[in-house]
């Protein structure tokens, strides 16, 4: 099966902050920011595998900026590892200053996993991944950690086997 | 401050499942589904503190069952844990069995975080939280494990301070 | 055939009420109210009888508050009556003030009538149902002269043979 | 106050069922069809008084034919009677044969009632109107039987009074 | 096969500018009242052959006036010409004032194009247009004119045989 | 005021084609691309100018593949000339191979004029636009003739004063 880069998946989403989109201090909804950036994850992960694809889970979500209504806002998703039949996709939100100098600032992140799967909806493998970038393979490195996280959280392994995780709280022992 | 239960704050939203809501395999989008938890969890967080809120992260959503197109699906969302002026609001999902018994089973989970602000969308305290049900005490304990988790990830904490969230990997020690 | 009781079909939806939903008054518009009363009412008859719905008639819809855009609405819908293949829905629909006690007011009532079908759209038949409370009571007597008032009103029954109508009229006849 | 008939408030909209408007027979939801009639019927009534208006009650809608996926549907509503403040507007909706010769049939019809308010939402007055053919005269007529049964579902009037609806039952005595 | 009128087609639609249909200046989208435009000329296109249609191009749309939201738009679509498989439709949009005379000023106008298609997509034969009207025969005259336009625009004719078209440029030669 | 080449202006829009969006073969309708192009196109005339714009026209746009409905749309807006306080803007529309390889083919284009307009809504000027590719100077060259065209069309420039124009016709004489 092929490899593939990060930037094989890169896909960009352009949207506007319309009235129905925002909340009563007239700033983006969450939920809706949430639903943009599943959709454009969801064509990130289909482009690394070319199958049809659905959403796993959804980590680590943060909302570190107000989205005022009115904004443009850039949504970058990019597939960030590979393992047997899931993807982690990054999900970059950026904003973008409206008057002056177009300068824009990176709003949210999320990162969401997919799992590929054939027309019965059973799981199928995935072509590998090969970061490029430093920021590529310092995602590549975290995905693992992120996974144990998850089958920690969702009682499907013990912690004392999550040897990746281990070393985030005791990195001297290992 | 005055303090609340639970089931104050419990909102129960039911919704059907309509064509431009699925993928290909004619399953529930997972953006979709995201967008409506985020709605139902801002309605029980508005409904402990009666002020508006913001959505601030999104933690551990795991989408465990498909859920197909015609589907009736209902989202019951709770405070379980209030902190200064950010409240953790749990959201099951459940589907039902349309043609037979009409059982219906727990298709998903998320936990949302949100903060309550003022009109200029400054932060400001919520009332107090004092579970009552077995459940609520359970989810109630695990809150600050789950805040800790978040500010490690989010950089804003060191790991070896984060003395709640250590227990879940070396009980032994506390 | 079984029997159901109303609370076996009690269906509640929680909605918000933003900006495309409003009118030039800030208020929500009609037409909205109306598609999600239908909505609710109509996964409420689904409860009932397991089967497909289709909307029959509207009946009786008063609008008596206005409900301001950001309003909290919450509807519940329940089976009132049963007939043949048919079934009499009540909806309410409550908004909540906002700020202060979090009290709630009935802002509208309506009624809606669903046929029960098969996959080719011909009527079949429904379970029973029997009321519980004295509120359901009340409903359920009524529902036979809301039935013959439509039927009158359609041209299928003469004024003289609704028995159950023209005891309103002349009350002390009968 | 000037005098309209009836054809100065006619408003024709034109909409295609698209396959988010359908059941799972792929026919129209009711519920959105009754948001397409509150719709057409409002800017009916704004063109008879020129002025905001809101719903006030609907009455009597039947769904007397499925209207399959696909459909181009046809809405036609007109001022029917106008009273102090308020105003009865029909509403025809159509359906054409789409292969064949172009033929519509009427598939539904509804009544709805609005009232003109002003800026702070108080009823004001509206203009006069005088029925022209013979279709427009019998549901001018109509329309203050009509209101009397809305008056006495709502409580608002009793049975004993209403003249013009006791005329329906024992039309031999008047 | 038969022959039509341009009046055989006539499509009205009528809608509200609601809040997200409108740009930071309260004025409608122009992608909005395209698409709404592509729509009720499809409708047109379709009277017109009674055969499945698809937009083959849109020409010369000018939007003149400004929309505000809140306005009644009211869409008037007619075949102007057609020819073995395609249709040209004029699409004209009128605003109408909404408080004092309530006289309607024409806002927009556009031409497309559509092709009849069987259901595989290819092209099918459809019905003539006789023009009745002066403005519908100047308009059916030009038809052809736009045609070679397109056809040259599109690298399809060279500009020498456009015999047509050189006539806007140099009546005086022909 | 600055001058800015066409990269500056690049908008990428990543759309998927849901049910929703269909006609009855299945494939995008035509009035939802025009719409996601016109929103495409003014972030990108907004990019150039750092202000509110305006849609003011809609040229050649001719959709020459079917896109089915699933499919993945790509659409890239660049300006390609600016004038006065107007901005001409190019949208290529791609699709791309869904299960094989991959490769995306241009299935539409369209060129949309916009204009910037301060809160007043009346025009202001606009920064230069100097192209640097082959294909960003052949549209530039163009686009003066186009806008010739338009003012031809709409009854604001004789036919022989188009100097830009007529030599499309008799290349010989010039």
């Amino acid at each position: 099966m092929r490899i593939n880069t990060p930037k094989d998946s890169l896909t960009i989403m352009t949207e506007i902050v319309l009235p129905n989109d925002t909340n009563n201090l007239n700033n983006l909804f969450g939920g809706q920011l949430l639903s943009w950036m599943d959709r454009c994850a969801a064509i990130a992960a289909h482009r690394h595998c070319r199958r049809q694809v659905v959403t796993a889970s959804v980590n680590n979500v943060s909302f570190n900026h107000a989205v005022p209504q009115g904004s443009i806002v850039t949504l970058e998703a990019v597939v960030s590892r590979a393992f047997t039949s899931s993807m982690e996709v990054f999900v970059d939100v950026y904003i973008e200053d409206q008057r002056g100098t177009g300068n824009r600032v990176r709003a949210n992140e999320a990162i969401y996993t997919f799992v590929a799967v054939d027309q019965l909806g059973n799981p199928i493998e995935v072509p590998g991944l090969e970061p490029e970038t430093e920021m590529e393979k310092i995602r590549y490195e975290g995905a693992l950690r992120r996974k144990q996280l998850a089958l920690i959280l969702g009682g499907k392994m013990k912690p004392e086997d999550a040897n990746e995780l281990k070393k985030l709280f005791f990195p001297e022992e290992h």
